[in-house]
């Protein structure tokens, strides 16, 4: 297991080709926001939005439409339940992020078999909350794509049949080897699982970080960093770092640090390291 | 009658232990805001979200969706007339705030009596605003809980039946320890009635506060504080010192202070008192 | 003719007594806000809380209470369709105001007819906008009440039948007399024309403030500062002169100073006064 | 082919007249956004009204005005699918900017056919996005009026009939001087071709910029530009190297610039160039 460092950051946020448009930065589309958690996967799109996605669109119950332009008019928005749409957002898209403030009642399973059906091999698909638990309760078969879970240890739990009591690092591996996919363990000091069999730790987190949203905004930059830089394994390296350093530093003046302050701080932190 | 100092923030607002998660800092229930009075519901929702409760939900009527996400996605939204879905989250949460913006026609009778046919011993039960009028007329009986009234003067006459000039403290207290409640009496001086008879006095407090949804903030702000910090009744008293000592400080600089920015301002607050 | 100084600031921003509660500073109800001009209302809405008025509410049409709560979640909220509801707030307010974004449809002079049939003579009404045009055309009585018209030339030549090209100071006195009304007449250098026959030149003003939704915040502050100051008339020329006076500070460095600009500097300017 | 610099900041930003009303300063439509790309036409607005247009209207979908008005309370709102209204509102203004997330099914089309059947010869019309599309797609006759187009490389190329790679200043310029408009041809280096025959090419420009919106924030900055100053030509220039080098400025603190940012920085910036 390697320890993390801001190495990972000078390694993924290189300065931008002078001559890119948009379409450089990569496409992602965000599914998530049931009639109750909608403020979820706002504040994923927010995430991907400020980490540089170059165009990102927002599937999502029509009650949120109001409210995600109202915080983040750069989004672009469908009606999850557009069966079409959705679809063929699903097959156009660089990165996939599945999960903030789905719910799992029949109609989020519906959202997400539309989604599964029509993602595509050399496609990122990032699963988050309540995909992650519809998945391990009815049993539904991995999508294509290059996937990264994003669980927290109950839905780790669910996903893996790991007891949390049990996740060594030694347990989730085998786990996570049979997933072909990269996990991201979210708890104390989070894990990075890689499908190479690497496993990379987090060093960093402040507990004003423990509010609710966090997971939501970090999906949304794993989202926005893998969209646009080329090495994906390392882009989710630096998603995690960068979400939890800013944390730290927000942390020094602040008892609890809401996503959203995360997420307006992502230009300005992440150009610190472009320039080094 | 004892006089708060800042004291009880430093005892209160205690550095957080770093193995934790948003679950260690309690589920708040907010409970309010009908078509009329949405805005009630909203700013003691963002006073709960910014006092680092870990996760906070918000039971409304829905033409207030909207808002609440463009004004805070960090909250969970119910339909308040959904019962089932009322009753559950009642039972769940550590700390329930009802009343703000609540109204008092016979939908929101239904909405409080499903919320206090709910509510659980061990719970904190913050009662506000139209909540207390609504028990005063309907003659309704206490839920189960930890009872906090935030009743400003004219809402303690209708609850307790003493007139605004004969609240001294000794009728007060008389009423205050039949109701076994921790009472809020929001006057000039706030005076606070604990249930072990205990009566403390804020002699803190600006004019610049006197304006529309300051008492919802308040309101917001103790179902935060009660959701995270184990001593609950020092969790009260911090809440109300905290809350009067911002307007304090921003109104140095304003001749009006709005309850967002104190709700903006307490982070930054809590932060300076954790550190000491 | 005189010209006013910020004498009229230090006069009417008095500091606030300390034993004071959101009661003593007044009603304030705002009437506008068609499905066109929503943002109208906000914009007075939301001048109105930042001056400093007690207890705001805001009627309007339904569809306008998301973005009303999305600015200014410390208002309150009536669909100016319910005729019930508006003539009981009507009632129950100190100062009114309506106007903004009222348009001047037959629903719109619906709204209007019930606000003048229940307008009392000890409160402030302020008549903006397209209420005035409405006035003009439909040949509509004054309402009971101490009235302060704000129009523009275009608004006072249709009020007053005077037009633009003859607006003297003698042609408006003679009109503004027989209104027995205040009459706020918008203009490159603002002049106010109260019942005593006495009128005020504002000397403040930059073309930075021609841009659309001034008056609408205009119209808020005047309605906030009689709402709360007791000498209704001085506290009319502190609202005009404040208005412009902030614009000015602010376009020292902006080309163009937007209505919200303004109102979210007036809580500091205030105290600046009312510490002198 | 001239490099454009900053004198046409100084040249066309202009101390504003004292004696000047928001009448002076231009009414400029605006119209697009269906439901899912509302986020544009808001974007569009935004910067519109910070660019100092004195009166905006906003022609959209239905469904986007609770956000427009969350974000941008200035612009006056008309549903884009009430056909008198919008084609009044179009013979009104002075600027029209038509294509901002308008998007390209048979509803846009006709808010396509709408706008166009009522455009004046003495308007400026900006047609912008899809508006250039559907132009192409559907061998739509220009609308009367000065006509600026504001492609980028793709559109241009369904406009004009030249593939990208084929788009050298003499090929661009033959299909321009036959449209009779001004082409802005977004790309690296931005080039501007005027009726006149003459080409401007803009040195400026960061790859912070490549991100959804940006596109709509200039179209919006042109047109008002276009609506309140005289050498309308001059505007355009202006407006282009406006944005670009504000996104200059933002971008030595950020990695990613987002278009709202841009929009907010606007009057500040004109400000330094009008007191030159």
């Amino acid at each position: 297991m390697q320890l993390l460092t801001d190495q990972i950051l000078t390694h993924v946020i290189q300065p931008r080709p002078a001559n890119s448009y948009k379409g450089t930065f990569g496409r992602v589309l965000l599914v998530g926001g049931n009639q109750n958690f909608g403020g979820a996967i706002i504040m994923a799109t927010m995430a991907a939005v400020h980490a540089g996605a170059g165009l990102v669109t927002t599937a999502t119950d029509a009650v949120n439409l109001g409210s995600l332009h109202a915080q983040v008019p750069e989004a672009m928005f469908v009606n999850y339940h557009d069966k079409v749409q959705l679809s063929n957002l699903t097959s156009e898209a660089d990165t996939i992020v599945i999960g903030p403030g789905l719910g799992d009642d029949f109609r989020s399973q519906e959202v997400l078999a539309t989604v599964f059906a029509n993602t595509q091999p050399d496609q990122t698909v990032v699963i988050d909350g309540s995909a992650i638990t519809m998945m391990a309760h009815q049993k539904i078969t991995q999508p294509a794509g290059h996937l990264i879970y994003t669980p927290h240890q109950m839905e780790w739990q669910r996903l893996s049949g790991i007891e949390i009591a049990d996740q060594t690092t030694t347990n989730n591996l085998a786990v996570q080897q049979q997933l072909k996919a990269t996990v991201v363990l979210k708890k104390h000091h989070t894990e990075i699982y890689e499908p190479t069999g690497q496993i990379y730790q987090l060093p960093l987190g402040t507990p004003a970080q423990a509010t609710g949203g966090m997971g939501d905004t970090l999906a949304g930059i794993i989202g926005g960093f893998t969209a646009q830089f080329s090495d994906h394994q390392a882009a989710v390296l630096a998603a995690v770092y960068a979400h939890s350093a800013i944390a730290e530093e927000l942390a020094e003046t602040r008892y609890v640090v809401l996503p959203h302050q995360i997420t307006e701080a992502l230009p300005a932190f992440m150009q610190r390291y472009a320039n080094q």
